[in-house]
């Protein structure tokens, strides 16, 4: 199937570019961007020329920052493409459930992609837990923001997410392998003084069964970069390690360890492939509902300026 | 019907007791508070005890804080009553999300009650703007928190709305009104220095037909108190006044001109009745998410100190 690439930047590039080569499912028909192109492929800067000159290309992939997201998938959506959505996929809880309306509407397919759910055991620790008696659960996700957002001022502005930005890949991971749904019932945000987005956060969650969950993120993480969840059982200790892609039960590595995102985004886009032809929507906002209750709930402190 | 009401505050006695007493739907049987009473009604204090003794009683009123009300509304469905919650239905999105899960599994009524929806004039705006283009839409809450809620340090804390609490009763009245669904595109948040929920609050929305949609909430206005909603269409103009009580076209009164909250609650608990009997969920979080989004988005101001 022939897909068009809209944002072509950091993510475009090291990411998506690559699976869709990779995949049999999809032809990279074309690109929209400003500035960016890849090779070999039709370059496009007006997305609604886009959408004018190629009715061929019925599938479209938004790898825009969140605030443009919106004005992007509601042209694609009523001019009849079923369209794939980077993380988050909005800037508010409700643009995506107009894009949901739309799209149930115009009859396509709307694919809102949470690419740390497809890290390699994500899978098996949502199988593991299934049958276990969660007594804690943990998750801590520090990392040092000048090294994976360098000079990236718009991650601390209003809207940004902050650390939430990462911490919603936590999020997604999370309430992928729970098998019981959770909610917020405290948080706490340090902003920075100079900052309209927090820094780090501390999250509490009230567990149907009465375990102990609470979450960490912390953008302020120099050296060793830690994205983990534990689960602690009746039955024995989940830990899920490098963001999902490696697991280990009461000490011992479950399967072959792997490290990066490699088989991420490749699952993401076999997902949308069989999304497409079965036809169907998937739009699970509940990693996102939970930022969104972080920030309503949240007791907000002031920390000492940042600066990159 | 039997129904027990839960949390016997000053909301309970001002509008759900004198709605129940003139319903022909509801009998009063029962209430459960740590100290608030009903003249000649079985008063409980523990809610346990009641489920367990009052079998008969099939619906369960709470207007208890948002906080403590997941915990009571999930016992209540879990027993399989039927549960109508006071504004708003919950302190995060996700135990909303939690309790219509529940509901559905047991195969009960929910109902996440807005009373400002019920003001005299809200339907006849929303007939009125069904077939107008809309131009721009401006909603202006503007009360004083001194008057209103006085001493009710709680509104200020995290998690306390703020003034987001009568705000939402504005953003219910938008969201029912209104044929298009709007979403949050810039809001600011005013913060006193000693508090943890905004003052005052500027929202600006997208609109699908190109109007100017915006509100301003705040909760320093001395004086005359404003509860108003102005849409200018391309065929007049409608104000909407006294929280949806009266109505204006181009300055001309629309039907009697009333004030005040007396046909809110009888409508609300009508509702209800027809709810169960129909079986069935009406929990529209959209004036919530409205909230979230704010929070979520909001650039963050902060302004003098606060004391009551």
């Amino acid at each position: 199937m022939d897909i068009a690439l809209i944002g072509i930047g950091k993510i475009a590039v090291d990411q998506h570019v690559p699976a869709i080569a990779a995949s049999s499912d999809w032809e990279l028909a074309a690109t929209v961007s400003r500035a960016g192109t890849v090779d070999g492929v039709d370059a496009y800067t007006d997305f609604d020329v886009l959408l004018a000159e190629r009715p061929e290309i019925r599938v479209i992939s938004l790898c825009l920052p969140p605030v443009p997201r919106f004005e992007y998938a509601s042209k694609a959506l009523k001019a009849g493409r079923h369209v794939m959505l980077e993380k988050p996929p909005g800037a508010t809880l409700s643009e995506c459930h107009a894009l949901e309306a739309m799209a149930k509407a115009k009859g396509v397919s709307l694919y809102a992609t949470w690419h740390s759910r497809e890290a390699d055991k994500v899978a098996a620790a949502k199988d593991w837990l299934s049958d276990k008696t969660l007594k804690s659960f943990r998750v801590t996700w520090k990392e040092d923001v000048r090294r994976w957002h360098p000079g990236q001022d718009w991650i601390f502005e209003a809207g940004g997410l902050g650390v939430f930005d990462p911490g919603i890949n936590a999020l997604s991971i999370v309430t992928k392998i729970l098998p019981d749904a959770i909610h917020l019932t405290a948080s706490t945000l340090l902003f920075p003084q100079n900052r309209q987005a927090p820094i780090a956060a501390e999250l509490k969650f009230f567990h149907p069964g009465g375990a102990d969950v609470s979450a960490v993120f912390d953008f302020r993480q120099e050296g060793e970069q830690t994205w983990a969840i534990e689960a602690v059982c009746e039955e024995g200790t989940m830990l899920l390690t490098h963001g999902g892609a490696q697991m280990f039960v009461d000490g011992v590595a479950q399967g072959a360890t792997e490290t990066g995102l490699h088989g991420e985004y490749p699952r993401l886009y076999a997902n949308m492939a069989a999304l497409v032809r079965a036809g169907g929507i998937d739009m699970d906002l509940s990693p996102m509902r939970h930022v969104a209750d972080a920030f309503l709930l949240g007791r907000r402190e002031t920390v000492v300026p940042f600066e990159f």
